[in-house]
């Protein structure tokens, strides 16, 4: 027998009437390509949206079709956001740092048949464009009429609008209807893409702003740093939007001191980014002190914070981290690091401790640990497996990749590829990721805390390590380490400082000293790169 | 295209895992029929829900079959709420306040099989018992062994759990199967039916637990006085499960005393009731002190709490009081009364002002208001009309009434009863039931404002206003009043307070006093009972 409740679908149209209905006057702030500010209200963006998603289909977009987004956070994107799935189409963001052979083959492999592109991208672009075939137009945003370009059929944003109107049913019917898609960037092979339905996203956003997850409330002001082609800003613009959220867009001003000035003078009570932003934010707010008062979360996510910044975040700055995981697979949110009733009567350093874990799994998502047998392995805080997930926001294959198998298990879970342990209270944390361990003489080393563990030490601003070869160990450790600004290192010191910090057979046997670790096109510590450069063992790249 | 996304169905027994996984030390506590106080935690709650499940399937309860329960709130109602669900079976919880005539008729109606009973109720039961031939087995709580009865079939509940062990598989596969059912106590003609589904209690327990929401948290201590036969006790006990908050159930004592201990020994944060009960906790306090500092939210809900004491309890006792609206039909969180951005720099009058009002509707609940020919109605705050909703937590129909259509509207909106206004930030206030109107010379008198405007008197304990026949004027208000314990009132007094507060023409023509106004099973003022007493214009009763 099935219950007599609604057959109410849970499609992103719903998030958006809300935020139209209940807070037509609040306000979405965006950095402008000149610095100047846009500003306008959720009620202009609602009508706004409704002439994309019709121009969209007089376009000839047909539902399913995937339609790119090529741009930074700011009003226009927010619109796509909204405007593709409600005309019933894919939202299809594509990420701007890709190389140029991996944008190619994603906007080909997802089959994009329009893309909107950012005027200060264009050339990033247009580099590729030879290679694609699929695209019947391109859509230019914050261009200049006078704009040269040598991609075809090319129309202006503002254009499409004004030839569209309002009077628009949106075509987002059934909650099962895929509503955004965006492709991992795989260290190995091409990258991946995940298919977001309505429903998922929709089922994110509502998990999202439980009070126990990201729990965002109409009096918030909330900054995605994190881009709006990384994982859906981690859900932040739905969010806001089913809450009433002022947000504030940075655009392409992704650099420390407008990133506080802007927290600052927006008075922002949430913002979200990676750690190498909040790292150079940190940089910044240590030479120019700025208000950062009305800040009651730092959402940091993407890869770990390391400690020792959480701990100067709160302790000098009086900023609380908010640490989360999550992957794009996950829509992407699975675990906040929040602390709970057990932690109140913990020190600070304690404290500390708690929130440079990944955290409990938010409700809605499941974890569980596995080893390599597929064993379930206990909550002990020591048993350390591959962290597998279920949930209504988890995919369960990737696009046109039916035979993905090896990341699925045979039960239904999502292995994520990270490794990890979970406390008694289900606080997990990642040693690593599987392929990133090292494996010395037989023992597990694991590359993340030590990579922490070295980063803790006040002259270093990064440390990354990856597994060298060795003849009687089969692997060792290798640091690659950066210096803050205007300090000198020696190994000595690092292994000084290190000695009662970890195992004895984790010490590295080289640090290499590098100005700048590279990083993949979202921020993290690229090992694949640093194993091109070092992984045989040659120490002077 | 769908989504390539997990189909995960969002059935209960995913939120009492999640539990279990989660907070298996988290405490639930109840207040026991002889005083002491019973605890354990979520997961032997866990273990016991397992077994209970198992125990119904043994008894041979089929998927779809309906179990009632005839109990108060306690850890063993806790149990029910997730066992008969878990078993594929349908909570059927039955009010301990309804006439025998429609307890029976709803027994029969729903087509209960089992049917568990507190001991202490069972002579309630027992008067029905002659009259209900569907229930194959009763099975009684907190019963001695020694206990006597003229039911057939009996267990105990511990010999149930006992007989049966933990090896389950949940029986809920389909988030559309029903999973719980309350019958509305309506004034008029036979109780109806809600039949909720496993995803409609899912949505309603995530959709609580937001942030801008109840917003319920592990650090919460939460106190359902809300029966667990009234509405699914708001849904407090799934978002207590799904978010790891201690819960205390008061059982059978809901005297003003032994709650007001309750709060300041169990250190309750969020406390949930109508607000007769409020009522009589105020009276209690103002008494006999107690340090009520933990409390973050008295929330309020099943009808209108008027705006003197709201403003009592924070001006008198500094607790902040949370105004909420629902219906049965709404599972039944509708809207809550929780200040914005744009109320911070109002008066504190000001404040308790909005807080007297309905609120704005959670994400996942629409709401419009329309007049009497179906055109919906602006958010003004001036214009009235019937209250409209719609969402995945709102029935569509009827259990067993296929033709219910006079409370659907034929655009799939429910018809709420209720008479409202929307101010343009979205937030409502109910001016009255729909049948509660006052049609006076064709204008219409709200019998709910009136009422809490004569309720503002220091000397009113209650007051209820009701349409009495008039010869000139067709209807005029009768207020029914009940003075402070100590105080004496007369006419004059009320009128020469009225004056400046009501229009001239709502000014009652007469004022009866009376010891205690008559209530509802659910506590609410009974206008039915009142129009009986004084409907014809008889003015002593």
């Amino acid at each position: 027998m099935h219950g007599l409740m609604m057959d109410y679908q849970l499609t992103m149209d719903r998030i958006l009437e809300h935020a139209n209905r209940m807070f037509p006057h609040k306000q979405i702030t965006t950095l402008q390509p000149d610095g100047s500010r846009h500003r306008y209200n959720y009620a202009e963006a609602y009508t706004r949206i409704k002439r994309l998603a019709k121009a969209l289909v007089n376009l000839g977009i047909q539902p399913g079709d995937r339609v790119g987004t090529f741009a930074w956070n700011n009003y226009q994107h927010f619109e796509l956001y909204f405007a593709i799935p409600g005309a019933g189409a894919v939202c299809h963001t594509l990420n701007i740092r890709l190389f140029p052979e991996q944008l190619a083959y994603i906007v080909d492999h997802a089959e994009d048949q329009i893309v909107f592109i950012e005027a200060s991208l264009l050339p990033l672009y247009e580099r590729i464009a030879h290679q694609i075939s699929c695209v019947k137009h391109y859509v230019l945003i914050n261009a200049p009429r006078t704009i040269e370009t040598r991609l075809r059929n090319v129309l202006h944003y503002e254009d499409l609008l004004a030839d569209a109107d309002e009077d628009f049913a949106w075509r987002s019917t059934d909650e099962r209807m895929a509503m955004g898609m965006c492709y991992t960037s795989g260290t190995t092979g091409n990258p991946k893409g995940a298919l977001y339905s309505h429903r998922s996203m929709y089922l994110h956003t509502i998990g999202e702003n439980q009070a126990a997850a990201l729990g965002i409330v109409e009096s918030d002001v909330v900054l995605p740093v994190v881009p709006q082609f990384h994982a859906m800003a981690w859900g932040l613009p739905y969010a806001c939007a089913m809450s009433g959220a002022d947000l504030v867009m940075p655009g392409m001003h992704l650099q420390p001191a407008p990133l506080a000035r802007l927290i600052a003078e927006e008075r922002v009570t949430v913002a979200g980014g990676v750690p190498t932003i909040w790292m150079g934010l940190y940089q910044e707010l240590k030479q120019n002190p700025r208000d950062l008062s009305s800040l009651r979360a730092l959402v940091v996510g993407g890869s770990a914070m390391p400690r020792s910044l959480i701990e100067a975040y709160e302790r000098e700055l009086g900023v609380n981290v908010l640490h989360a995981w999550g992957m794009t697979e996950l829509s992407p949110l699975g675990t906040v690091s929040i602390l709970q009733k057990h932690h109140q009567n913990l020190s600070d350093k304690e404290k500390w401790d708690v929130k440079a874990r990944q955290g409990y799994a938010i409700a809605g998502v499941e974890m569980r640990i596995v080893d390599d047998s597929g064993r379930e392995l206990p909550w002990d805080n020591k048993s350390v497996g591959e962290l597998q997930v279920r949930g209504p926001w988890i995919i369960r294959q990737y696009f046109k990749r039916e035979h993905s198998e090896d990341q699925f298990t045979a039960d239904g879970w999502f292995r994520t590829g990270d490794v990890c342990t979970i406390d008694p209270y289900g606080y997990m944390t990642i040693t690593d990721r599987t392929k990133d361990l090292v494996k010395s003489g037989g023992e597990w080393i694991s590359s993340v805390e030590l990579e922490n563990a070295i980063m803790g030490h006040p002259d270093v601003l990064e440390a990354a390590v990856i597994a060298i070869p060795d003849d009687r160990w089969l692997e060792r450790p290798l640091a690659v380490v950066v210096a803050r600004p205007g300090a000198t290192l020696a190994q000595e010191q690092l292994r000084t400082y290190l000695q009662d910090k970890i195992a004895k057979f984790w010490m590295p046997d080289h640090f290499v000293f590098v100005p700048e670790i590279p990083k993949t096109s979202v921020g993290k510590f690229s090992k694949t790169t640093l194993r091109q450069m070092y992984g045989e063992g040659r120490l002077s790249a």
